[in-house]
């Protein structure tokens, strides 16, 4: 049997496939050939040897050629991906895509399409590159009733925190040192205002909960705000700093069930399993019931660790077609017309919070600040003044679990007290 | 469709089981009805309600009978669990197992079995508890070349170490707490020493590698000769102790292709990531390439996440029906007919060892020490006296990498030395 591939973009990811399949991992993998690669420039130099008339610059050929039996998305960005990726769907071709923002947002559409045409599509790359996380939300796992799924899904942004950590630097430097290094773009928004990974945990939300989650939805801070004064309080209480992106089922207002999902930097123990995880790695935390807590790390990102994922998709499908199976695998994809999550609106979650207010130093301070909180029944773990600057006393509050809306009405009537200049830091810490 | 499953054992993990599929998680677990549960007494009070009928001493006629579409062994135990499963295997029905020790010993002959009948055999179970590790060395992580796989993969040795190491217990007061918290069994023999690591590497490194491990082959050693001053000295170096089982490709004597695969203490640097697993969670690390380094951790025991896994095999076996597959999925199981691992001996096995000496408290012992390893090739890190009782002094030595056997020559040397009372430890160190 010859299984012929169509590859959508050649470059990093696409690069690293098609190293794979020049020395086949899996005896099953020795049937792929690469029939066709689809690419922008012809022109372009290339890592890899492709033999010319495999190159194209006609995309849509590729996707309704009916010689081509399976098609590689590798392009990434919303269009021209999620036209081809429907088209293929519409000529019967399964498709492996790596791309999580088309998936984050038209993931139902592509998904219901596949479900029509009885093709599988799979994703294991679009999510923690190299970690199987995909699968495991898809398949073993489901015998749980997930609880939470949370994530350290953005490389960019835990190198930069790691950094942060690790060397005193200012977000800044980190952030420099993150480009020198390749691990962050010229224009680092999607990575450091937390939008990569609000796509990556849409996804996963989907997958482990069977909703539907409307991508836009997702209320998203980024890191830009993370101060070194912050980072090191936070280690003196014992506190690491991450981007963390959560999905946890939730009660309403009402008591109704709820999706609490969003993405922010927190404040995690040092001993939490995710407080662990450094550099550009990415790790996943799954909390189910019976399963309890299981913890899935590894390269979030890269070459090799995607390649490998994109091309263990290939070998699923290969291994599928053996059985003689008719169908695509139930397990596979997203519920079929999952009904649309009801989320939890931001104000309504619970979290301890990390205040950092700048106040003057007089008596009296400490006691009008710990007043605003009570009379918004936020109760505090402790406040604490740190260092003294110029005239104005550095005041860092730890709050109980509290409801947002609260620790925020009074932190703005905080923000009136004659003594605070001003509030520079507001952190949710987790455990 | 009804699903009809019949179930081999109803103690903890069956418990488990039953209660998941009481309230399926997921849609296609509602087709499974459990028709029949094999055990060894009728009387004995249950947790869950199990209808009389169903309930049988006679587990041949469960194999055997018609009427029953798959088998669940969680038996555990050598005998009769095999023949069980061979005569499942035999009658058509596919068998999800929890058995590490039965598929350790027998998993070729139950293998070979399965795919002549061309039925399927499902084992995520078996190791890690509700870990997805199987599945996705199975699956996903094929798509890689792996080059090592280490797993923390007994919880009681992990709980006793950890207490160990935090509360400063001795090895026989961690044990009894162990046994006190029904995580250590009265003859803890099993897990103490090895043994049921052992299997489950076995398992981990027919699926990693797709060769067959000749189970008592695995050399195995116990914590039982871990001091508290030795957990002590190690955390100073900046080391933990954790009970490694460990497969790796490797080259022998002559640059022939070799499987590294034992189980034995071991001190690792605490920023490792298998360092941070504490209690009697499990993790397995993986490397291949191009995937990198992945970590699976979480509940490697317990009624909750080994039944998790349980049902899950069962829930990926009901997807598989779905598709009208004829065949089970060949990436199922482990290779057919694997080829027997030429193991590489541990005396030709790489290490870097600490090492801890009592000898008399006098000029030049040390550089006798040192002469002696030196004269075997072994290059020092460090030679450090620590504390003296008596007339004893005790004296830490660690090494660079070097082959086991030189460092064992160099002890037998150092042994017969005048000024050398004892070397009471002598340990790994991994990174």
């Amino acid at each position: 049997m010859v299984y012929r591939v169509g590859l959508l973009g050649l470059g990093t990811v696409g690069t690293g496939v098609v190293e794979i399949l020049q020395r086949p991992p899996h005896p099953l993998l020795q049937a792929v050939e690469i029939a066709a690669v689809g690419v922008r420039s012809l022109d372009k130099p290339r890592l890899v040897p492709i033999p010319p008339e495999c190159l194209t610059t006609n995309l849509e050929g590729i996707v309704s050629d009916p010689e081509i039996d399976a098609v590689i998305e590798l392009m990434g960005g919303l269009e021209p991906a999620r036209s081809l990726i429907l088209k293929a769907i519409d000529h019967g071709k399964p498709v492996i895509t790596a791309n999580k923002a088309v998936i984050a947002r038209y993931g139902e559409e592509i998904f219901q399409a596949a479900a029509q045409a009885r093709v599988a599509v799979l994703l294991e790359a679009a999510v923690g590159g190299g970690i199987p996380v995909i699968q495991a939300l898809q398949q073993s796992l489901r015998a749980s009733r997930i609880q939470a799924v949370w994530g350290i899904i953005n490389g960019t942004t835990n190198f930069i925190l790691s950094q942060m950590a690790q060397e005193g630097s200012s977000f800044a430097e980190a952030l420099a040192q993150a480009q020198a290094h390749g691990y962050a773009e010229a224009d680092p928004s999607a990575d450091v205002e937390g939008w990569d990974a609000a796509d990556k945990i849409a996804i996963l939300a989907s997958l482990a909960f069977g909703v539907s989650v409307p991508r836009q939805a997702i209320p998203c801070e980024g890191i830009g705000s993370i101060s070194s004064t912050d980072i090191r309080y936070a280690r003196e209480w014992g506190y690491t700093f991450k981007l963390l992106a959560i999905a946890q089922r939730a009660e309403g207002q009402g008591g109704e069930p709820t999706l609490d999902i969003r993405v922010h930097p927190a404040l995690l123990p040092v001993t939490h399993p995710l407080a662990n995880i450094h550099g550009v790695d990415n790790a996943v935390w799954v909390q189910g019931d019976p399963l309890g807590q299981v913890v899935l790390s590894g390269p979030g990102a890269g070459r090799g660790p995607t390649a490998s994922a994109v091309v263990g998709d290939l070998l699923i499908l290969l291994a599928h077609l053996q059985t003689g199976a008719q169908l695509p695998n139930p397990l596979w994809g997203f519920a079929a017309s999952p009904p649309v999550a009801s989320l939890l609106p931001l104000a309504e979650a619970q979290s301890e919070f990390y205040v950092r207010v700048l106040a003057q130093d007089r008596p009296g301070v400490m006691g009008a600040i710990g007043t605003c909180f009570g009379r918004h029944g936020v109760s505090l773990e402790s406040i604490t003044q740190k260092e003294c600057h110029q005239e104005l006393a550095e005041i860092v509050i730890l709050t109980h679990s509290v409801r947002e809306a609260d620790c925020r009405q009074a932190l703005a009537e905080i923000q009136q007290l004659p003594q605070v200049a001003e509030i520079p830091s507001l952190f949710r810490v987790l455990r």
